[in-house]
């Protein structure tokens, strides 16, 4: 998303170590098709339930990769299947100047490079050769990359090469990144999720951009947009690239600008591009190009309660009208086409005139600029360039489904990605949850990706805390649209959760939670005894309030439903005297202290 | 709702005194309809614009109350309101016995008491009276309870007047409850929001649980339900009532309980009875009853994933199968409609057998007692009784609608009161996210009051961090749905806050937002200083990348709409050039030391 990057603030505190597992129960596995290719899970260790019976670790989607050492790097592991191909070669690039990375790192100097890692040489298509994964699916051919995304899908291979052909959905991965694990975008695969990271120049170093990068990716972003405009912006980046197991995106304007020392009226189409295939050499997944902000839409935004809320969209707003020239992204997009066909970069085309407020909300220049996305996006499959779509945004709920299913039908089912919408604009300091209103609605109507929003949108710097918060919020929003569009695997994570809770294996139900940490330490909070975590009963209420022990001591005394039903229809006074008898083990007192009932009457 | 109580924790912080206002540009007031009835109201004062035009203060619906020392309580406003109606006498009531306040209050004796305020001696109908809103309202009397919620609504009273008679909406205020503020919970007006508290023997005195209702109806909380258990719960209950501007509700099951030991097999109609006057007598003005769970019903939970999960459900189905008989709850309905009638107590009719997880979603135990339910609700209205419908649980977004628009079916648009419903069960520490997420969609469709979800749900005991953030995500999704419903009122708050967002007023976006502390303190930890509350630009982003600040340059350098229209139409290069010449001015570089470009990049 072109207009949200994440910068650890300088409070970000820095517990748990960016390899560390998110709980002890988890286990970096990887499951195969039996064809030798293997992808990565997260294998959940569960315990066995009270009647002894055993339950399987549950296989969960894997998007934190094999960390290691930041200094190294991940492995090439994509590049013997890219070689296969034989259309591509290695070749001399641009090189690195040192003006890449700023203004203040020529004034300083190359900053020190403890890299240990890879330095690869760039690689491009063949002359005239297009390297893109719907070149490959339009013909017919299912790569290594879309049996690999089929494979964490669940799914068939020829499905992901069927999309991808039809361009329903994009496997964004360079040629130029090939330590990425293939993962597919589009509205008939799971909903995925982006984390911006990006560093600032008074807070944070090249290390902690990695950090965030693995901080991000452990709690299950599946792409990552570097959005970094600070110092050693080229150096930031190539660092991320090369340990990034995901997909990673930019707003290659930001560096544009840097390169023209702020001033956008200096913009030209020769610093874009030469700044794309500086991005493209190093090899960035997809691009944030707001190639839709026409001289013309920029009338439309005077009126708006909140004008243009997007930087690259003011930006190229304030050139158009500047220059009194159309934009030059659009009048220069065939040849940014040619480019990202040469190292298969995906286009996410921005909305540089989405609402930023309810008052603008599907008014008429955010659906102007829509239509020329979608001219935008027939012109890039022209060339076999992978597409998706930016979206809202600002839209109350009941207007959110009309935006997925109008850019489903302009521009032919290609990806939307969509920043939450936020559904109301009172509730500043909580936009990620007002935000992930909106995305489960939009989602649910095939969104196919969504934009974190964290809990500092509109106020100040996320840290951690806010980078998890709002990574785990937009996974919520991902899942539960998931299961409203009937996904067939989704709710396999929520029967194994509920089936531990009711079984108060309370461990259990930590290690299938989105955050265990922060389940355990809300536990832990009320009852920090061991015991407690083995307690038959809600260790809110009680045994004499625990609704879950009543319904499981009802079973154990009255049997299963056909039994149930005999008591039901036959007078059973002798089965209700017994019971009585038995001292109504139904209500035994607490093993150990605890609170009243509440709080978490569901367990 | 009967199964969510809040028990402040231990750990719980006590910041903020909470007769405070939430911001010190708050401050109540109170609005008139002319005839002398006035309202209070939160006016939120603003500053004026940059273009020096003031911008009137904002009046926000107001639940806080007016504050005062807790010992005293609050006066009884509404008294001479019910005095002159004439339908009603004081009587000597049951008396206050010591075994009210739970077993170790007799063990201990009775609890120093230095309560200050009114002692009130119970008033009732005179006999074959009734005094409910209902009552009046079917026979075209429009209260004061009405106009004054009328007035709160900015709506007509007759309207209030015509959905009360109608069953489609209740004013919850039992005349022994002269404190209270009247409000109307209806589809047709703005949708309302619960927030439960009650003590714990452990952590809590009786003066921290006036704290806690205190602590809610700040944030926003509609109603508040006690659901005590501890010690001193008679007494607790009656600090509560005499300091509550808001109807407060209760689930007498559990005080009963504690009167059989908490045996529930040890349960009786006439236990159950006494309790209930004993709390028609203190003022409570609805209480949850499970009369809903029939001893067919329970057979049905019995293949469920999660059992029965209702603390309620779940002592009755239990009940019912140890002493194979009918539910008394229903067997004696209506008995307790003529106790209700006399007091105007309202009924929250709990749904005892709702599914406690995705799995068991609108299944057949929560359906065959939604028909229970209806039969009940019509039931009550033959004593011109309120009724309300409590609804679920855990159902997957796709299924969400179906829960309300069958419940306002078979109940006849009797107010529907739902908890969440959570959408999926994986991401427990997030449960007030989410359950928002369901609550916003369920709500939109219909549903008159949310009843909240904390972020310990499931696992803890709530502290006061807990409910403040599940009273704000849960005002998220009350306006949402508003917003989606169109009422005609909500997006006033929505273009205040976003004209002050785009006219950089940061004080007045933080004084707008629903938690004015949380949003300026997100600020504060970017940009402590001063000069950032006052900066023309977005402080995380600085000029150079501020999209707003653009925005307004190129309103200053081009004009209006038309203007700009008109520079597009000419070729208007010499204005182009006049633009660069000022220097661009929209791209001024920072007054004050700022962050990279992103995380509020909509601002």
């Amino acid at each position: 998303m072109s207009d949200f990057s994440v910068h650890t603030a300088p409070s970000a505190n820095t517990t748990a170590s960016p390899t560390e597992e998110a709980h002890p129960a988890h286990e970096r596995a990887s499951i195969t098709d039996g064809s030798g290719l293997e992808v990565p899970v997260t294998r959940i260790h569960l315990h066995d339930s009270p009647d002894d019976s055993a339950n399987e670790p549950f296989e969960a989607y894997r998007t934190a990769g094999p960390g290691g050492d930041p200094l190294d790097g991940l492995p090439p592991f994509r590049e013997p299947w890219i070689l296969s191909r034989q259309d591509s070669e290695e070749y001399t690039g641009r090189g690195r100047h040192l003006d890449d990375d700023g203004r203040s790192a020529v004034r300083r100097g190359a900053a020190s490079d403890e890299w240990r890692g890879r330095r690869p040489v760039p690689r491009r298509a063949f002359p005239g050769k297009k390297v893109t994964q719907m070149h490959y699916a339009r013909r017919g051919v299912i790569t290594e990359e879309m049996r690999y995304a089929a494979l964490r899908e669940g799914c068939d291979a020829e499905k992901v090469r069927a999309e991808v052909a039809a361009g329903r959905a994009i496997i964004p991965n360079n040629i130029n990144h090939p330590e990425s694990e293939p993962m597919v975008i589009g509205r008939e695969f799971l909903v995925k999720i982006n984390a911006n990271i990006g560093n600032s120049a008074v807070t944070s170093s090249i290390a902690e951009e990695v950090d965030k990068l693995r901080w991000a990716t452990r709690w299950g972003a599946d792409t990552v947009m570097d959005l970094s405009t600070g110092d050693d912006i080229h150096t930031t980046r190539e660092w991320i690239l090369r340990n990034a197991p995901v997909p990673i995106g930019t707003v290659p304007i930001y560096q544009a600008l840097e390169k023209v020392d702020g001033d956008a009226s200096a913009l030209t189409w020769e610093v874009f591009r030469d700044t794309v295939i500086e991005q493209c050499e190093q090899g960035v997944d997809y691009m944030t190009v707001h190639a839709g902000v026409l001289l013309r839409h920029v009338p439309l935004t005077a009126e708006r309660v909140t004008g243009i809320v997007s930087r690259g969209g003011s930006i190229m707003a304030g050139w158009c009208l500047a220059h009194h020239q159309e934009n030059f992204l659009y009048t220069h997009y065939d040849e940014l086409c040619e480019i990202f066909a040469t190292y298969d970069v995906a286009f996410s085309l921005g909305d540089g005139l989405r609402p930023g407020s309810i008052a603008d909300a599907n008014d008429e220049a955010q659906f102007a600029e829509l239509d020329t996305l979608a001219e935008l996006t027939r012109r890039a499959w022209e060339h076999d360039v992978q597409v998706m779509v930016e979206g809202p945004g600002h839209i109350p709920l009941h207007l959110v489904r009309e935006n997925v299913e109008r850019q489903q039908e302009l521009c032919h089912g290609a990806p939307f990605y969509t920043l939450g919408p936020l559904v109301t604009d009172i509730a500043p300091g909580y936009d990620h949850i007002t935000s992930a209103i909106g995305a489960t609605e939009i989602a649910r109507y095939g969104t196919a990706m969504l934009c974190y929003v964290t809990p500092k949108e509109h106020l100040g710097l996320p840290n951690r805390e806010d980078v998890r918060a709002g990574v785990i919020t937009y996974k919520i929003a991902a899942h539960a649209a998931d299961l409203a569009k009937g996904h067939p695997a989704a709710q396999a994570r929520d029967d194994a959760l509920s089936k531990a809770r009711f079984e108060f294996r309370w461990k259990d139900q930590f290690a299938l939670a989105l955050d265990p940490e922060t389940a355990q330490a809300f536990h832990d909070e009320t009852l920090p005894a061991e015991p407690a975590k083995t307690a038959h009963f809600c260790s809110m209420c009680g045994p004499k309030f625990c609704s879950m022990r009543i319904s499981q001591d009802i079973r154990d005394e009255f049997g299963s439903a056909e039994d149930q039903r005999r008591i039901v229809e036959q007078g059973m006074a002798a089965k209700s005297r017994e019971f009585a008898a038995a001292g109504g083990s139904v209500y035994l007192q607490p093993e150990i202290p605890v609170g009243p009932p509440g709080a978490a009457a569901e367990s």
